[in-house]
């Protein structure tokens, strides 16, 4: 037997290349044994590469390159349960529509079962949450092959990113000696030109006239932009506001709000204050995912729904009256405002919202000027201001908590700071590694999360560390599953609330960032917070700041006071 | 709508008290919202309930309490990734047989795939690596639910511990309202008697004297205890081997090392020193999985094979001329020495490998007494005398180098050290949970890991943390993927080797005791880690003793050193 591999060299070489011929730029190995070849064909590329040692971060990690990148990113592991500790990444990038190329290693197929070391059934390993599955051959050197590693190295990269884009999956077999020659570029296939030339979609004529039809006689209706960055779709969304008179309620995730003043933001507190003494809109046209906010997608429930559903993913949990309408957002609204183009107006509906907005911001301010102890709305309120000095950037916002304290305090982000958050799935997993992921590409990031997303992905810090990364992480640190506490489970009585839900866990994080050699500030008071962020901004590098704020209890409150209960 | 529901209410309390019944004792429980029924039935249960918060590494845990306990052992998730991030160990429980009972809750089915939050494919979720799925109906109050809920309840206790054990998993959705209100006991289902009576498994006769006529004229041959606790097989083992003529070699995991004069144990030594020159036997006889040492299974590798294979798992990864004899392995063992009582025996092969063992274990003696620089093997060779003040206690071992250091060179642990390692998988992954989850059944265990494995699973020392767990961890830390520097890996050039095997890390822990209030030694020398035992053995709680050994390359040319190359 060779101690090295010339047939699964050539194989993988030109495997590698019509990835790069693809639009592939990034990839993020794990080490291990078994995937040598494929390590070796990567770190020999023109990829930029990272090796990163718990593969569950560092699938985050790729997830957070590719949905900043929007371009597909390479997930490499050997055999066994390593691959396994990818799912949760896989999952989340199914759901959020992210493009990932995952690449297992595997044994021959005669060990698989068997009772060989690290080898269990990676067949169809991640389910229904990949878009394609390959279980690769075995390259032994067979001429096909080239053309095989070719196309399927296209087809790869060309699903991934299709509508609506996902992860694939392709496993590699490969037999000893795991050791690789690699073959002189000069000898394999020209990758281009692409040979895989995907159709364009369009939005159905018909459909929209169908829906202009169904709206033509509704005045008072609200348009929603959902989670998504969608600032393509900005004009033709401003235009058909204009037409219509109905108000534009933006999700964070939308990086839509501080845009233009037509795009209002306040709907989460609003709502939460007033929405029994409010009028409900007759119809809705929602761009995207629904928004983050429970308080309006329950106050719009009744509504006639019209779904922008760019992605095809038929994102409609409240089964309303609705219309589904798929193609990119910006042609659908533009040939939706021509066809409503004489669409009757009723002034008073969109006056009504504007005032409504106006009013919360002048309540907000007020309130939260008015008390300096540690609230945890205050953050998310001064937010912009205080991170004004790293623009432009990227604010990764974990889920549970931060997102929703975003949708309702954070209102004028301005030009220049893009929030993202992890909204497939909505874990609280792999937080810390998306947002790393996305200072890999962007050079600067800043996380806003909470103590258990915290702990729950603080493997990912090794990222930062090892490859120098910059971050700014703000800890909201209270002691526990701070949602709850908003939740009908807090009606429990103790020691059961406390036990399954609040689940103290008493750690503070000097420790963690000691571990990682990141620069630290602990902070109780929101002037402490303040100046953390004025230090530690301007510092490369990881730099950690925890925040303790008040008791969940209290906390609950604070909302409660800012949204406008009887003080 | 009412906000407590009594359906589910009653569904969930007739489920556990037969689970109860069913003999299970034990639950993990991951917070989460969706899961409140879950969590508030077996929270008011009579099983002892741990909640934590990482769902990888509570997974984990619940597989150490079910390893160690041989009893289902209930994990418990709620929707979305945090039921994906049980995979690793969801994979590890079913190639190494440990009864998992996995609950997940999920959303109802009219949510699925539908834009909902924290919904994604839970059908089928663990793929080919659970032995039973089920998607439990929704508790609507229909009066058959009791019945279902009973009888589905036993079937997967039954399942998960029936040959060969593994994990199942029930999904679980729910509709609101989640807080639930249980019934008074005496109203519920009577479990018992258990109407699900399994068939016992019987070796077949005639397949006993298949193999003893094919062993017939052999006088040269191995018995080979493989890992996985068989001490119930030991009478029957030693009758075979003294009336065949045949030495027992003993895998560390088999447990069996020190019990008998007969059961030699440096097969892995002798082998990588002397192979070439040792007569190859003629059969061997292997008592469960293939063993610990590459170094044996290749020198047997031409052999004929009798595999006595318990656990229906067909594990012959040499794929040599073999027999898979089923049934439990001190009968067939029994069966088989009954059948074989006139087999001629070859003093002088007995004697070869008892002069062998003899051999060996006097030059690992007098070499390691030669020795005092920071040595890999001194540890393992030496630990069982260090840790004889615990005994008896249950010793966890991390995958990669410290099993096989484990193999090579702790020859004599006596009767009082219980090893344990996940051999399903052979991952390095969730190895600190595991070993916790056998300290939280046992009171007390010590786990060997690397610094690769004990940053993977830093999470789960939470669990010692939160719960006052016993455990004292020695960390051997030689910054990186040691093991590579053994393998065909450790010829590539710099810096590919470093950055693609080495995986430097830098990363020293004291930070990580220091996060988890646990008690911390860093050490260097050999006499430092002896004292640091000594110091540390006694004490209650969690103990972290990191040993910063020589250079992986270094590690290399002891081992080679003490297999005996020329010095």
């Amino acid at each position: 037997m060779s101690t090295q591999s010339s047939e699964v060299g050539r194989y993988l070489a030109q495997f590698v290349i019509s990835l790069e011929h693809s639009g592939v730029t990034h990839a993020v190995i794990c080490p291990g044994s078994r995937s040598t070849p494929l390590s070796l064909a990567l770190y020999a590329s023109h990829l930029k590469t990272y090796v990163l040692m718990d593969e569950r971060s560092a699938a985050f990690f790729a997830l957070g390159i590719a949905k900043n990148l929007r371009r597909p990113t390479l997930l490499v592991s050997t055999s066994g349960t390593a691959a396994a500790n990818f799912m949760p990444a896989v999952v989340e990038a199914f759901w959020s529509h992210v493009p990932l190329i995952v690449l297992t290693a595997d044994r021959p197929p005669e060990l698989r079962d068997s009772g060989a070391a690290q080898t269990i059934d990676q067949i169809r390993l991640y389910g229904s949450h990949v878009k394609w599955f390959q279980d690769m051959p075995l390259a032994d050197g067979t001429e096909i092959l080239d053309r095989f590693a070719n196309i399927t190295a296209q087809r790869a990269a060309i699903t991934a990113q299709q509508n609506p884009a996902g992860p694939v999956h392709l496993n590699f077999p490969f037999r000893e000696p795991l050791l690789t020659v690699f073959p002189d570029p000069s000898t394999l296939l020209d990758p281009g030109p692409a040979r895989i030339i995907p159709a364009q979609e369009q939005p159905d004529p018909q459909g929209i006239l169908l829906v202009a039809q169904w709206l033509r006689h509704i005045s008072q209706g609200f348009i929603v932009a959902g989670p998504g960055h969608m600032a393509q779709a900005l004009p033709a969304m401003l235009r058909l506001s204009r037409q219509l008179g109905w108000p534009i309620w933006a999700d964070p995730l939308s990086n839509l709000r501080g845009l233009d003043p037509a795009i209002l933001g306040t709907h989460d507190a609003i709502l939460r204050a007033h929405a029994a003494s409010l009028p409900t809109p007759q119809a809705v046209i929602r761009i995207g995912a629904p928004p983050t906010s429970k308080a309006l997608n329950q106050f719009i429930a009744q509504s006639l729904l019209v779904v922008i559903d760019a992605e095809n993913s038929y994102r409609e949990p409240m089964l309303q009256e609705a219309q589904i309408l798929q193609g990119s957002a910006d042609q659908v609204l533009d040939e939706l405002a021509t066809a409503l183009s004489n669409q009757t107006v009723d002034p008073a509906w969109h006056h009504l919202w504007q005032e409504q907005d106006r009013g919360m911001r002048a309540q907000l301010a007020q309130r939260l000027a008015s008390v300096n102890t540690p609230n945890e709305p205050s953050l998310y309120y001064h937010l912009v201001n205080w991170l004004a000095p790293l623009e432009p950037v990227d604010v990764f916002v974990s889920n549970s908590m931060p997102i929703r304290d975003v949708d309702a305090f954070t209102l004028n982000p301005g030009r220049q700071l893009r929030f993202w958050a992890n909204r497939g799935a909505n874990g609280i997993d792999g937080v810390t590694s998306t947002a790393l992921g996305m200072s890999a590409v962007q050079g600067q990031v800043v996380l806003i999360t909470g103590d258990l997303a915290f702990y729950h992905d603080m493997n990912g810090l090794l990222a930062a560390k090892k490859y120098g990364l910059n971050a700014l992480i703000i800890v909201v640190n209270n002691d526990g599953g701070g949602i709850f506490s908003f939740l009908p489970q807090s009606q429990l009585a103790e020691p059961t609330f406390e036990a399954l839900f609040g689940t103290p866990h008493g750690l503070t994080f000097e420790h963690a960032a000691a571990l990682y050699h990141a620069a630290y500030r602990h902070t109780q008071t929101v002037e402490e917070l303040k100046a953390a962020i004025q230090d530690l901004a301007p510092l490369p590098g990881l730099r950690i700041i925890e925040w303790h704020t008040a008791s969940r209890q209290d906390n609950v409150s604070w909302h409660a006071f800012l949204w406008g209960d009887p003080v």
